[in-house]
């Protein structure tokens, strides 16, 4: 079931004030994210669209649209800059799509920590930050556009994780302002712990307006190409370089061979073949970095400072970007995600590289578990064939130990998440509770819920 | 044997310009160090003494000392402040004591690192590098008047360890500033790796003049006191916030009870019988470490900024500091030192403690080892009844899969180094060919070297 079109209609005529988008085209922009790296999220969600988009600008402006849909029964979509690979941002019953892109502003830096409304891109609170002395804690490799917000709603961390952890980590997010979906919106400030029930949840259980989030100090980073002649050598530089306790790092970045052969733009510091590690490090650490590279037999062929590099960097080849480089060149690829676990994550990566080269290729991010752990995370571009291979693919990775983040689901409990604290369905209940945020991507609301209205339950929506 | 007395007594005639210490008790001061905790050493190391001192200002006055000493065959024991606890500093054969207290020029900050003279001491390296946005590493707990030469030359490392690992990990330490001891000193800069083949041999295998560092960004910290009525939450509750990537820490030190119950100067905030755990974090990272207390069901009984603090810091209540305030009450304790193993840590810790609760009264420092795996570091006070029951005690942590780093060893070899890196003697051989410095605590050289003067050999002392 979708929101009532006349409903949804009489919005920008009662609220003639604020940004609507009402362009069919432009809508159904506004509706996608990066979910087409997935071909099976590609074919179930190309056609989604919201009825309508806002940009407000101020947080009368969120209230007032928030207030109406609540009234009306209209599905709320919360959207930052539309980066996710998950589907998160897009809307399963049309409705409008809340795009908080405008409600950006910089609020303040104090005390280690910094606080900015949901719109802000990633790139301009670092910006604003770095000259009071620090900067964000992670940055996915979408930073320049996507938006704190976003990340918090549908992200995990990205460079910096390797240092910081994922968001979810205790004391990476330290306060959240949240308004509540109904006829009066209610305006809560929540602080950690509880600021984390609305983290990852798609934007299902309160609009996020403001994060407060603890920041890390601005070093000048320098970043360098390590390229390696063989697999083993430059796995163990990676992982040996990312777990060193005294050098400090905000990225290190695993691509085994042929995966840099995609990227063309690089080409001349990847000699065709090779296996590379991409890494970003403080300048007091460059030197410990390169040590380590040299006793692995591995080639600095590429080091820039933040000044030399101008424009280009080399986090924009890291995370999903290296999916994303990639797919630019074969849309024939598509990817996984997977978690290895931290005792054995060089002899895990190691066996599946010997058993599914060609097919898997290893494309690997280190970073520091919730719990401080060191381990790796693979982002493994797959030559696809068909979903029922994708699937033996990551049953064979399970049976390695290793743990399969679907990026091929668009509801929270069969992505990452699994099964969802049940603090989280009941926040939903007290600031959403006629389940109009975002409907059909949590499937906990619709099975503890009797009274929840299932017209917007997943099920609907799973041969579509 | 010790040096011929004859030719010591020429040096400062020989010259006369040099700050000369001749006074036979303040000699003997400045031959003793902090060696004394343990009663093994105490009865080993008692009466040693070298047969002069001296305190050079500059390069050339070292050298002076260096050229005169190599020409002569006497022996040159390169001492900080004397804050060691395995007799580092303690001359097993006479000659000089090169107190390197007074070389102690602050150098520069640059890039995020940190370079001054050997004999810095450790606060005043932070009070000169904070003003700069940095500050060091890690301070172990005698950090006011300990120095830089003498942390690199005898030390493990200290707060701070628990995020940038020990001195030893690589990126710790950039470069050294090395004079060779030979009748022309030569002068040689080492930098890292080949530096760190000076890190802890006591000063036998060349004069360290000058360290460059990797630094700290110096941030705001707040030092607290967490009690708890359970062992196991309070050791859970230590070993999470430990491990935590998004809490920025310096420190995390866990006291069982009895423990702190010798902290008679902070008995107001420590209930009697209370287990306690003294914290060091950020200032933004207080908030998510105080949430963890309230859930493990600890109580925030002090919390003080370092402008709160004024002088008084908890890091004098950690690290041997720990040691030294319970044996100014009770001078029949003494202590060891232990290395968990990180996956097994927190299992090893109870086990042990169920076994010898009474006997061995459990502190833990929390760290990361030189390969960033989380862990924790024991220096246990035990109530000590023979050398016997000591190594039993000894025994029955390491048949618990504990390392005992043998805090009742003089000798290199037999405290935690165990086999030392063959590098290590090679490069003695190149910058003390005589065998000059620290003579008989590097079992190595006498043992690989057969030319070595077999009369400084370890052996002659084993009894004594």
């Amino acid at each position: 079931m979708n929101a009532d079109p006349t409903l949804v209609a009489r919005l920008p005529i009662e609220l003639p004030a604020l940004d609507w988008i009402t362009d069919t085209a432009r809508v159904a922009r506004l509706s996608q994210d990066f979910a087409w790296f997935s071909p099976v999220l590609k074919r179930q969600l190309a056609d989604k669209s919201a009825d309508i988009a806002v940009r407000p600008r101020t947080e009368a402006e969120v209230r007032a649209v928030v207030a109406a849909c609540a009234r009306d029964a209209i599905p709320i979509t919360v959207r930052g800059s539309g980066t996710g690979n998950y589907g998160q941002s897009i809307p399963l019953h049309g409705g409008v799509i809340l795009d908080m892109s405008g409600y950006n502003a910089f609020c303040w830096v104090r005390g280690g920590a910094g606080r900015a409304q949901a719109g802000i891109r990633l790139a301009d609170f670092d910006r604003q930050a770095r000259p009071q002395g620090w900067e964000l804690r992670w940055l996915p490799s979408t930073f320049r556009s996507a938006t704190l917000g976003g990340l918090f709603g549908g992200g995990f961390g990205g460079a910096g994780s390797i240092t910081y952890g994922p968001i979810a980590a205790t004391g990476n997010v330290l306060g959240v302002r949240v308004m509540t979906v109904e006829p009066e919106p209610r305006l809560i400030e929540l602080r950690a712990p509880d600021a984390m029930l609305l983290h990852h949840v798609y934007g299902t259980n309160g609009v996020v307006l403001e994060l407060e989030v603890a920041l890390a100090p601005a070093l000048d980073w320098i970043e360098s190409i390590v390229t390696f002649g063989s697999f083993d050598a430059a796995l163990e530089f990676a992982s040996g370089v990312g777990s060193a306790p005294g050098l400090v790092k905000k990225e290190v970045c695993f691509l085994g061979a042929p995966v840099p052969d995609y990227m063309s733009a690089l080409a001349e510091y990847l000699p065709k073949g090779c296996h590379a590690v991409l890494v970003v490090m403080a300048e007091s650490s460059q030197a410990g970095m390169e040590n380590m590279a040299a006793a692995a037999g591995g080639r600095i062929t590429y080091r820039k400072t933040a000044a030399e590099s101008g424009s280009r960097t080399l986090l924009e080849y890291t995370w999903n970007h290296t999916t994303l480089v990639a797919l630019k060149l074969d849309r024939t690829l598509t990817y996984i995600q997977s978690g290895f676990e931290p005792a054995r994550h060089l002899e895990q990566v190691k066996a599946l590289e010997r058993l599914l080269a060609g097919e898997v290729m290893m494309h690997l991010e280190f970073l520091r578990t919730k719990d401080g752990a060191f381990n790796c995370s693979g982002l493994q571009l797959i030559r696809y064939s068909t979903e029922a291979r994708l699937d033996e693919i990551m049953q064979i990775y399970r049976e390695h130990g290793v743990t399969i983040n679907n990026p091929h689901a668009f509801i929270l409990e069969d992505g990452k998440q699994g099964e969802l604290n049940p603090a989280v369905v009941e926040l939903k209940r007290r600031f959403d509770p006629q389940g109009l945020l975002n409907p059909g991507k949590m499937r906990s609301w619709y099975a503890l819920d009797a009274d929840a209205d299932e017209a917007y339950a997943p099920s609907v929506n799973a041969d579509n």
